[in-house]
């Protein structure tokens, strides 16, 4: 019986070209999360169904992929559905609230850590949507200092314009102040239908949301009111202190007063990506668990959905029984990012390849080779050898189609003249050599490079 | 409820010293796969079950796990356990051969290719035995020269002395030979079960792997001559001709053949791995899909098991519709090399750090302080700011912890003086400067690192 050679639908492989260019994106990143004192962190793909369920919303949570092993899967049947014990990472910020009350006598506060790894979510599959994906996370766990969102802001600000990016907006929003119109609409008691609706306003604009909210009952005197605070708002949209003036509430007060805060510290670290950022007050992001300001990053007219998001979380590590350690992070979501970049030709492509490829005639002529290959190496030039036994024309165009720029062949004549006849593949040129002359051409080369 | 902070168990945490030092383990091995070569892959962590299962040998099969959505689970009660459509990746060789019958036309054979990513096996847990590991994979596929398996047991050789072990042996088998002596004891319908049981003598000894032998119905006649073939050869040890013996039969003879192909390239190749190689006729490696040489590298004393296994398979692809394309490889395994080293302290343990934190005593003195962090950044110092709002004593303690080496305080006196206290927190001295002083300080310090 032949299988087919196929993946489960939402997933794919990440060749070649495509690792190197999603390399070049995280290397830039890493690289800025080192700067600013984040350190490495690695998480399990697996972690109990208790930690994950409960923190991404009812739609959240069933996106979470659940995992069995024979034995359990055996006894499914029987015993219901409870078997399944364990689940697939669904982000990166509830493994580390988990990792952090697990760990809290080790851990230094404020904690600083970054986490690039892959999660998984079992979203209907679609073109450019994948069910298993990279995110690139940084959070600073165990400070309520507002300087921490402005300087994650600033550090996206900085790593989108190393990748090459210019025209993003980062949207600002803060989930007191969405609370304060919960409030005010009469919503308090479902607060998170509110924002997983909302959530969805960039997709089906404000009037679908309206809609979605009456299907939930939501009276119309309501639905005005929430249309009227959130995009009526004829004050200058990226001055939140406009709102105050219909909402003057504690926490809206608490909400615009730390969006202030947050303005003021990017003022003194990066004022320059203060064009870059706009006050959303529709911006609700779908997950659970965030308190305080929230942000995304999305570029206008790519059709692509946010590159970046993140947002403040107080009570995270409560459900584990650590209390009073609020944290605020965000992540970057690797694929988007590429797909941009892709779009744009900011990605590399020029590629490694070895220097040299090394070809026996024949079999008779593979222990000469060999040695060639041997002593390239200590030379310290990239060498590989093709074994005797295919077609000249077959090895050439392997060379060929591996970008190598030196093949170099051995037969009976090279053998008898102690030379090496070498090809220069860019210029098609084949001339006798001795081997030192080898090393010197192949090494000018590599110098010049 | 409070749900406590735990794993699964058989998974754990990288943290950020582990996290460092496995990446110095894969860089090594990454550089020497590139310069050998070798282009990168990512497969995604979920395989379909057909692709999966009849790979490993039947006690592989039940160590998959299964991975379900929501909706199937829900299912899962009525529809028994085929509602199970994916695996998660048991190693990184059955994801290749799917790879390449999928993507045959696109790839340039010889396909070499270097993966590490995790895999994951639902073992029993227990100390030291994770369900979660990294897997550092290169395979070379598309050609039968037996120059592979020696270009492969060489890169291991010159892989593992950078990592700085020197008493490893590189057990050498091959399943010709295992075959020749399956049919030569009449066990040759069932030579799956024998390289299984085969597997444990490691664990078990000769003995414990007759008794299994035994309980399988295996007659006593058939286990005194395997005994004899395998252990009690009185002849050279290290010269596989010593066999032909006692079993002259093609598939042995092709076996001997094949081993002493790959002792002469090795000869001509890296002849300081001979004596590094031992023929270990007892090896059978416990996976399928093994058809030609097979290896396993082990250091004698530790208690680790294998940290390297490879081998020939002829006939992985064919299963997907891809004939004739035979490939080697082999997998380094990170947590055992990682384990090793670390018992041996060949670790390295100096932590990236950033050079300065800089500490405003009161809010006020923030906005000052956050100019400094600016200027420093811009001197390439590598800086984190510190909120006020802390008390001095946990902030110093937090620069201590994280390796900082400098701190620089801002409070009045420094700012009505435009200087700035910094402390050296190696020596603890504290001393008034100027900026350019605390760049000049700082810069002169890295550059003499």
């Amino acid at each position: 019986m032949t299988i087919q050679a196929s993946l489960p639908s939402g997933f794919r492989d990440i060749d070649t070209e495509a690792f190197l260019q999603r390399k070049y994106i995280t290397n830039i990143l890493e690289q800025i999360f080192i700067d600013h004192n984040f350190q490495p962190l690695e998480t399990p793909a697996m972690e109990r169904l208790t930690t994950l369920l409960g923190k991404y919303g009812e739609e959240g949570d069933q996106l979470i992929f659940k995992v069995l092993n024979s034995r359990e899967l055996t006894s499914a049947n029987q015993e219901g559905n409870e078997i399944a014990k364990k689940g697939l990472r669904y982000d990166l910020t509830v493994p580390l609230a988990r990792y952090i009350a697990q760990n809290k006598n080790a851990i230094v506060f404020p904690f600083k850590r970054y986490q690039i790894q892959p999660v998984w979510r079992a979203e209907r599959a679609q073109k450019g949507r994948y069910r298993e994906f990279y995110q690139c996370d940084i959070d600073i766990v165990g400070s309520d200092s507002l300087f921490h969102e402005a300087s994650l802001l600033s550090l996206v600000y900085e790593a989108l314009k190393l990748l090459g990016l210019s025209d993003f907006t980062i949207h600002l929003n803060h989930r007191a102040l969405l609370s304060a119109i919960a409030e005010d609409i009469n919503m308090q008691t479902n607060e998170t239908v509110l924002y997983q609706i909302l959530d969805k306003e960039d997709k089906i604009g404000i009037e679908g949301v309206c809609d979605l909210l009456r299907e939930k009952g939501v009276s119309n005197t309501s639905i005005h009111r929430l249309k009227m605070l959130l995009v009526n708002n004829e004050t200058d949209k990226n001055d939140p202190k406009a709102l105050l003036v219909h909402l003057n509430t504690p926490l809206a007060q608490k909400a615009i007063g730390d969006l202030q805060e947050i303005t003021n510290y990017i003022t003194m670290l990066q004022p320059d990506a203060l064009s870059s950022i706009q006050f959303t007050p529709v911006l609700a992001r779908g997950i659970s668990y965030y308190t305080g300001a929230i942000f995304e990053v999305k570029i206008p007219n790519t059709g692509i959905g946010s590159i970046v998001g993140g947002g403040r979380y107080d009570k995270l590590t409560n459900i584990f029984g650590l209390n009073d350690v609020s944290g605020v992070g965000l992540s970057f979501g690797l694929e988007r990012i590429y797909d941009i970049l892709k779009m744009r030709s900011l990605l590399p492509n020029s590629f490694h390849s070895i220097q040299i490829l090394v070809v026996p005639m024949e079999k008779k002529h593979e222990k000469t080779a060999i040695q060639h290959v041997v002593n390239c190496r200590k030379q310290k030039i990239a060498t590989e050898f093709y074994p005797a036994g295919s077609r000249m024309k077959k090895i050439f165009s392997y060379a060929h189609q591996k970008k190598i720029p030196w093949v170099a062949v051995i037969g009976d004549k090279e053998m008898a003249l102690s030379m090496i006849s070498l090809k220069n593949m860019h210029t098609g040129e084949q001339k006798l050599c001795t081997f030192a002359m080898v090393v010197q051409l192949i090494s000018s080369v590599i110098k010049n490079l």
